[in-house]
């Protein structure tokens, strides 16, 4: 059974405290062994990172063979159905589209001083692109990071994808091309993460690591940090359903079950204001469960993390939605849009009946990399501007530093910075 | 004596790679106390921060004396010097006109198939920002982190700012007043931070922190990171001046040592093509050390970390400029525009012989809070953005899913997820 929880009731505060700090994944502590693999690749490159690879991934490599030649790549493509093809196709080019209008602006004034001030963006240079191997290869995942990476102009898209015991999924290969990716290599796990970060004989380093892994790759990724960057360390992903009597219940257990089949610690949540739609949703996500090819893994995410809540009103749907911060939030209600616009806090928000989150998460062209475990109250789904970098340009005459050279040398000197105000002063003949 | 390396020897490209490898930071291990200082905050609230601030800030202090009440904030402000009070209102009135620019603007479109797309910026809810006390507790630095977010429309903006033996800078309070600050507390360190993070009976949690602050406050933040934002950790400061013949090389000398005053740690460098402007600064630097107050900071910052760069040509400089991505760089040639447009890496540019970094660390208006120790090829100053986030927002009807729909279900079962298929199929009665 899924928490149920009812705004009507005297404990609804503390429960619904207690549902809000459910951890859902335990971090085991592996940051000793991955440092160790951190600091092989890092010191011995190649042969640290094929050991590794012969070690984690039963395969056996040498250097010249880490990275996938064209022939291969253009196997995969063979490989793949036409149909499959065709939609990621589609999926790219709504994902380019959408992307595109996210390129920010370069900005030039002049300040009523004569001060030009500026902010410049440029694509940051080199970019590694984490993928994972298994059951976890998404090739929906390769394009909704490779192509936002390509839009920000970044001129070296690098791919790192396990092949354990050799295999890999066609798809994977395919959506790189398909997304503008330079190089791919058949290396995974915190070595990979290693290699990327440091450079190897092979495998020139970048500056910034994306994408998704096993708990290896994020502690990695958090070790690592600093020497590049990275983006967020993702969580078990989760959807928040807020519906009214209008909702219908079969297409929100539908919902409701595409997250829950990702992994057993997905969180899937209704809110509603209607005791029926609530009762409805629950049958109906027990009589879909049934014919559900990834069953158990959908029913031990509902039974251990699902919730239904109920609440007197929508306006209090608002409030819990902005607590809650959900990765994913679908809105099921008369007016979903006048609802939507009092939540703060949400990765992405589905509007209406007819925009189930998997429309999203493939072919609706917005990103479907978004902000887990309630940190949408701090940050963004993957965007452009994650592959960019902004600097500053200022640019004073005599005129101009005059003018604010004296402020400057005040607050050096309050800050017991002298050589601070005396670069101001050596050029304004003050000291 | 600084590093020189000139571009015209033979081991030219090894030098300059090890120069780049310098690490001027030993970090020791100091997470396993700084854990212990955060998990005890987490568990025991106010009582925990509270014995925390008397052992480490020697300040005794109940939980209705952490915050700073408004009569010790005008006391404060009225113990500042006028001339600097007027500067810091300056500084502050240009930062706020130049982050305005940088307010994103919502986007919403109806692509050609009918499907609403957009995104939507909010401001964080409430946002942490930390204030070094001693002597690195900076009012123009308290400037640079709260104005952006009280730009960005932050509602909580909470300071915690150490009072070590009691003692505050009533600058740093008169700061936090003109940036807008809600609420002041007299705490500080590793302590502080996890007040911030899980919140206290009397410090409400906050979604975000930013502001620099020791080792065990950048440890903190690392390991509080993910319950809530965190901004860059900041590592020591550095300036790349690249000149040519035109260069006053008395003028670049004081820039290099405005640098190397602020710690041990920093790094000034020099690239000039013009032998006799190098010759010219190094002698600049020493003079000028002579009568420096902080030139044992100054002079150890010179010896350990400062390099002049010998290079054949402004274009070898651009190079070599994007290797090193300093935090800042000024360029003081001929044509400074022409080369800016030519760097990609560096926090903020500084152009022509009339702009010393000094104008852009106070009153230009430019954020100084930028990304050291080569995080400028990944990596962008302070800005509005921190302090908001991206929803993006999706909407099909049903002729929208009709058209979307397939390829969705498509790729669906291509990645093995078949409610996700079905969440579609459901709606348009295929399964």
């Amino acid at each position: 059974m899924p928490i149920r929880i009812d705004s009507r009731s005297a404990d609804f505060a503390s429960r619904f405290k207690a549902f809000l700090a459910t951890k859902r994944e335990v971090s085991a502590d592996i940051e000793t062994a991955t440092r160790a693999i951190v600091d092989d690749v890092a010191a011995r490159g190649d042969v640290a990172l094929i050991e590794a690879t012969r070690k984690f991934d039963r395969l056996s490599v040498d250097a010249a063979g880490l990275r996938f030649t064209a022939a291969e790549i253009d196997a995969a493509v063979e490989a793949c159905d036409t149909a499959t093809l065709d939609a990621l196709n589609l999926a790219r080019d709504r994902i380019e589209l959408f992307h595109r209008r996210q390129l920010p602006k370069d900005d030039r004034f002049t300040d009523a001083l004569g001060v030009e001030l500026g902010s410049r963006w440029t694509a940051i240079e080199a970019v590694g692109l984490y993928v994972p191997g298994g059951s976890a290869a998404y090739p929906s995942s390769v394009l909704m990071n490779a192509v936002p990476a390509m839009v920000a102009g970044v001129a070296r898209v690098v791919m790192v994808v396990p092949s354990p015991d050799g295999r890999i999924n066609p798809l994977v290969l395919a959506a790189a091309r398909l997304g503008g990716v330079s190089e791919i290599y058949r290396v995974g796990g915190a070595q990979a993460v290693a290699a990327l970060a440091y450079g190897t004989a092979t495998i020139a380093p970048v500056a910034k690591i994306v994408g998704p892994g096993n708990a290896y790759v994020a502690a990695a990724k958090r070790l690592v940090f600093g020497k590049v960057g990275i983006d967020m360390i993702a969580g078990p992903s989760e959807v928040l359903v807020i519906a009214d009597d209008t909702g219908n219940a079969g297409w929100i257990a539908a919902d409701l079950l595409a997250q829950a089949e990702h992994d057993a610690n997905a969180q899937s949540i209704l809110i509603t204001d209607s005791d029926a739609l609530a009762a409805d949703v629950e049958r109906a996500v027990d009589t879909q469960l049934a014919t559900l090819p990834r069953a158990d893994i959908a029913r031990a995410s509902w039974t251990d993390f699902g919730a239904i809540i109920l609440v007197r009103s929508l306006g209090e749907a608002v409030t819990l939605a902005d607590a809650i911060a959900a990765e994913h939030l679908e809105i099921m209600t008369a007016d979903p849009e006048s609802l939507a616009a009092r939540i703060r806090n949400a990765g992405a928000i589905f509007l209406g009946p007819h925009t189930p989150e998997a429309i999203g998460d493939y072919v609706g062209g917005s990103n479907h990399v978004l902000p887990t475990a309630r940190s949408a109250r701090f940050s963004s789904g993957l965007g452009v501007l994650d592959f960019m970098k902004r600097t500053s340009i200022l640019r004073c005459g005599p005129d101009q530093l005059r003018a604010l050279g004296p402020a400057a040398m005040t607050l050096g000197k309050a800050e017991g910075l002298d050589a601070h105000a005396r670069s101001v002063g050596v050029r304004l003949n003050l000291q």
